[in-house]
């Protein structure tokens, strides 16, 4: 334990208040992958959807950390979330101001460790960072697909990560991830179970729940509602549907919070005044927080995206499409980590639960920890000094 | 206890799934208080808002059941929430299909017992059901008000309420009211201690969330960003802000249910057919469930009102007004029914314990409820049994 809290520096004890002084810290400090390159590798063939779509040429964007050993079995894929992409770890120019979205955990010496793994991010099929998406150009027309695009599911993107994976030569790797990224970490050890070594699943589930999906159906709605969405065709106008974009992560904001976070973070405390002013500008520091992530998000990400990987989230139902959970897993040939946060209210630690109960029941090898944390959902990029003593832990038997 | 069994019927006990059929019952059954005409009485005077700005001439719209006795002692105020009006119970006219808000409180022999009780009930200022609000007709221009309109506070409406109470002469009487409605009873028993006997605060607080602000701002945002909200200005153009609004309805919903009664209401059930269909149709009952929410609402609601009211929520703070929840109440008068619901996590059991606590503290009469129930926030609204044991019990020493 001596390590870690070396690593974790006393600028972390602190947490969430700080989070964005330590961001700023210097790109070559020891415990950082340094500067790293977002990579492109084009895929000619055609890959079959879970829709029966042939669907291709495709491109994908990945990032890598670490160095691939010769034996090709030190390979650990990290896999992210709605809103993340490839570049997890590091920094893409000595400019860059924060690193990537799991740098906390991505790193010499740290809970990934890049001195032993190979890590592996790619940003994933659907998305705006790099991978085919409805904003990509369509060879076929010569224009963005937009809402030509097919509809996709999380066996989708995994499918297509594992293109990834064969043009790097990997045949046994660790999976590992949060959120929507758990999703994907589930459907690689069910799909490809003679290539998983171990499965991390952090703040995750097998099917989302109805408040999960009533949440991103109002999202969507904010977004189709957008008279400037026009049908998803607005990339040539260069009018995207901002503001239905804004409210859909406004939503998203809340639910990744725990309201005990939200109460610490901003509580009933005004903007940059003292009364109420009576208008309807911001009053509130929770008010000014919200219309700045709903607009910072809208430079940063595409609707017609936002779209498509919510409805591949809702589509997620591993019990149904297997029969059952302990069905789904039966071949599975990995361990497993999973972890929850019990202030997460969007993945309820009940539905990791759920999962370890199952893969108990068919003697798989299981490790679940449900972490103490004020700080909900988000936890998952956020409490990485308790994740990183637990995943460390768990990786320590991997040879 | 044999009388609520009888009046409650049978057909109450399949809960929630049933409830439309329920309310299809006939207006002239013997619980019911039949049919009444809603009122108007129009205020010449202005009324000081907490603002500073002296604001008329008003109309207030109300109803009544029950009749007033001679002394004028036996007046008991219900206060509606959000989306309510002054139709509290029976039905407006004989096709009407649907009784009023709380018809299931509110008759003869029910917990609001209409032969005891003179029930009134009025719609609040910055409605749109009848009270001046928004959308009335400011009579110095001859057009809507829009955002012209004042904002305002909780204590506003009480302060037009009383105007009503003076009117019809009552001078002491009880007040209950379920989430917003609580908010003004407690206005009501603090700024008139000498007036209110009782107060029925239900799934209320003393002060909203960061949390609960936070899902209003998004609601507001919905709107203002709508094209067609025009800054206020959309009642000459029959033009209003429905997406917007239909939105911000949409996350309304999803707060007033919780997790378990949305599972049991929808899980992931797909709407009218067997297999996804991989498109962005509403393929989940859920999704469908809120889009009628959401464009229902639209018919019956303005949107300047929804944000002029949502305002007025946030704005309400208790403890911070008067210094502290015991330094408000210590003058009141009246012994209290404090409701809370296990399963309400937008005004959360704890927030109705803290109002208890400080009652206690400063010796008032104070019985305290948490009642265990899937239905969430609206559990207000279709609890009723359990609330009418509770409501009865409290009424019961009442003269």
């Amino acid at each position: 334990m001596q390590e870690i809290n070396a690593i974790s520096s006393d600028s972390h004890l602190s947490g969430i208040r700080f989070k964005m002084d330590i961001k700023q810290e210097n790109y070559n400090q020891s415990n950082s992958v340094g500067i790293v390159d977002t990579q492109y590798l084009n895929i000619e063939d055609k890959i079959k959807l879970e829709n029966g779509i042939d669907f291709g040429p495709l491109t994908i964007a990945y990032e890598t950390y670490g160095e691939l050993n010769k034996t090709k079995d030190n390979a650990l894929l990290v896999l992210h979330a709605l809103s993340g992409d490839a570049h997890a770890a590091g920094y893409n120019s000595p400019e860059e101001k924060k690193p990537g979205w799991w740098d906390d955990l991505i790193g010499p010496g740290k809970a990934f460790d890049t001195n032993k793994y190979f890590v592996i991010s790619s940003n994933f099929l659907g998305g705006c960072k790099g991978t085919t998406g409805p904003s990509s150009i369509n060879p076929e027309t010569g224009k963005p697909y937009g809402t030509s695009f097919p509809v996709i599911t999380i066996e989708d993107m995994v499918k297509l990560q594992k293109k990834l994976l064969d043009f790097l030569g990997i045949e046994k790797f660790i999976v590992a991830g949060g959120s929507m990224g758990g999703m994907q970490a589930i459907e690689w050890t069910i799909n490809y179970p003679e290539m998983i070594k171990s499965t991390i699943i952090i703040a995750s589930t097998s099917r989302l729940s109805a408040q999960g999906i009533a949440f991103n159906e109002v999202g969507r709605n904010a977004i189709i509602y957008d008279p400037n969405w026009n049908n998803g065709n607005y990339y040539e106008t260069q009018t995207p549907p901002s503001s239905g974009l804004s409210i859909a992560r406004m939503i998203g904001h809340i639910t990744y919070l725990s309201e005990e976070s939200m109460h610490e973070k901003f509580g009933r405390r005004l903007q940059d005044k003292k009364d109420l002013d009576f208008n309807f500008d911001v009053n509130f520091q929770v008010e000014s927080y919200l219309r700045y992530q709903g607009k910072s998000f809208v430079d940063r990400f595409d609707a017609n995206s936002y779209l498509y990987i919510t409805k591949a989230m809702d589509y997620f139902d591993i019990p149904q499409k297997y029969g059952s959970l302990m069905k789904a897993f039966k071949n599975a040939k990995s361990k497993f980590l999973v972890i929850s946060f019990n202030s997460d209210w969007l993945f309820p630690s009940s539905q990791s639960k759920e999962i370890v109960k199952a893969l108990m029941k068919i003697d798989k090898e299981v490790t679940y920890c449900e972490l103490d944390t004020p700080y909900g959902h988000d936890a998952f990029l956020l409490e990485y000094e308790q994740q990183t003593k637990i995943i460390k832990s768990f990786l320590k038997e991997d040879k």
